[in-house]
């Protein structure tokens, strides 16, 4: 008897083991995303940062939630809607799908985003850390959509420039200028949309914790690179684009400080692999160079940047902090200015680079 | 053996009628429409304006495709593609969505818009006069996306305000504003994105026929109205954001004519409806009015209209244009000046109003 009543605990044991691995107890504590469409409910969020997906679809045979590279079946109701969660997101913006059939689609209840080569969903987890982008009531400057003539490459090109606050007003001012870079399969809309740099400079400003400057974003990937071929990038058609027309234009068309001490470039992954070459290619053009989630420099290759102001590198804490960390010790010893930033919780995703700009921004241009 | 010729014949004029209906001929010159997300094929257009609509589904029961009002089931082929085509569409812009086993879902193929009371798939049927807003090698004037405080509705409200070419460079030059206004169920990105507002400027001062001014897109629907209950729609709240926040927070942060003579307001559909109801309640602040596929005035209403310089009235020739005619004659008589002008082949929709504003920008501030 004693036997069996242990065996049975045994085996009651197991049994609630695999119940709670299959149905994790969930957290009921879901809210509409904040990056959703106006007025819908779903996709919702909980405390665990768990992402519930719901979706009408009364004659599927299988619903997906496609996010972080795992598809999370959803479960149909009597009236033919499909509900379901997935695991625990890291916080912060993650591109997701859904998946009817086999088709896979946008999730019609979010807003879409530029991002894994294509316009679809994306997502915002809370963070404790989101106030930095969020709208305040304080004074905004303008997103400017803009289009440059670029005869390298016979086209008006697209680039968002964001003017601080004070630009509308103060109209005898100039201002410094970043030049800031997306990454791999994302364009000149991801900053400014998933990446808020707009807000993020606002708020900024408003607290007088950064001096007013323009951001210039524009499109990096001018000449496709395959995934795995990227060291194979050639640089030169994007850096004429930017060195030789975007910057004149920029220069031309907004009231700007035009010279090399007053201009910064930074980039996030494939943008920091571009921030990186075109630096080296270029030391008489930028004073500041950042790099989030892409590459580091040694002291031997900064060694002829006479006039260079600031090294910045960084990078989330589910990346490679280490190496960051050992480049900036190697550059601070060899007396550049450098400073490194881990992203604490986050991996190599959008909000590793909205804050890494946040704590970029404070030392720009002083 | 005539007779049953004949009923032969008849009975083989019978099937082809029927096979032809169930199968049109349908002209094999489908090209990617403009609309499409950058690299995606479909969906397609023909010379007839039939949309051909494709997405992997492989496990879907049934997929169709939903523009103007109508399901178009798509075939599905071995390998689990569906394809399938809509009837011929009117020239223009048009919202559509696909259906995956009951799934309402954006086509992950299409650029995506704010229609429809969503953002959601839309797409270009080419038209003989789309030159009219094609990105040409001109100078360009820039889209600002600003964030202007709204004490009336207690945050900051987002407009777009369009500078044309030579507004950057010209620093001490002012310039005439027009106020335009979205449809029901659009947004201030309406214009802009589907509208293609500024193309159609920078071309139209390119070409030296529209004297440059600036326009402004902001949110018109702040209280929201069923869409059957549209004629009890209050006005007030959008009219206090617009003349009272709006209007002095653009004079304040852009090289405005700050005057009647020099402020215009237009809008479409449910925008017309406004702009008629602002300018009605408040003759002292706009003097060019026009109404796109929304509404006239009558020469009674206008009587003490004393700085009233231009009247446009316009819509789509399957609309009811003889309404748009008979109200611009009765206010010529009245002696107030009065344009209009139907948009041939075209019906409720962005086309209507896109050839409705090139109409509209020469004759303005003139």
């Amino acid at each position: 008897m004693r036997i069996t009543k242990v065996i049975a605990i045994a085996l009651l044991s197991f049994h609630f083991a695999m119940v709670q691995s299959a149905n994790p107890v969930i957290i009921e504590d879901f809210k509409p995303a904040i990056s959703n469409q106006v007025g819908k409910e779903y996709p919702k969020v909980n405390s665990e940062g768990r992402v519930r997906a719901q979706i009408s679809a009364p004659n599927a045979n299988l619903v997906q939630l496609d996010i972080g590279g795992i598809q999370y079946d959803l479960v149909k109701d009597e009236a033919g809607v499909w509900t379901g969660e997935s695991a625990p997101q890291d916080v912060g913006f993650h591109y997701y799908q859904l998946i009817v059939d086999g088709a896979a689609v946008p999730d019609p209840g979010s807003m879409f985003y530029f991002g894994a080569c294509r316009w679809g969903s994306g997502i915002e987890i809370p963070s404790d850390d989101m106030d930095m982008f969020a709208m305040k009531n304080v004074p905004h400057g303008h997103v400017h959509e803009i289009h440059f003539p670029s005869k390298s490459t016979n086209v008006s090109r697209r680039a968002y420039v964001y003017t601080p606050p004070c630009y509308q007003k103060e109209t005898a001012k100039r201002y410094p200028v970043l030049y800031l870079q997306h990454g791999y399969c994302e364009n000149e809309t991801s900053w400014p949309n998933q990446g808020y740099a707009n807000l993020i400079m606002d708020n900024l400003i408003a607290e007088g914790k950064a001096k007013p400057f323009i951001i210039v974003m524009t499109y990096g990937m001018i000449n496709h690179v395959e995934f795995g071929k990227i060291r194979e990038f050639d640089i030169n058609p994007f850096q004429t684009v930017l060195i030789d027309e975007l910057i004149p234009y920029v220069d031309a068309n907004f009231r700007t400080l035009s010279n090399q001490e007053n201009r910064a470039m930074a980039g996030l992954s494939m943008g920091a692999f571009e921030t990186r070459l075109v630096t080296l290619n270029r030391p008489d053009v930028f004073s500041h160079y950042a790099l989030f989630s892409g590459g580091v420099y040694s002291p031997e290759e900064l060694k002829d940047h006479k006039n260079l102001k600031l090294v910045f590198l960084s990078c989330g804490s589910k990346e490679r902090p280490e190496r960051i960390k050992a480049a900036a010790d190697e550059l601070l010893k060899a007396r550049i200015n450098t400073v490194s930033y881990v992203s604490e919780g986050t991996a190599h995703e959008f909000h590793t680079w909205r804050r890494s700009l946040h704590q970029l921004a404070p030392l720009l241009f002083k």
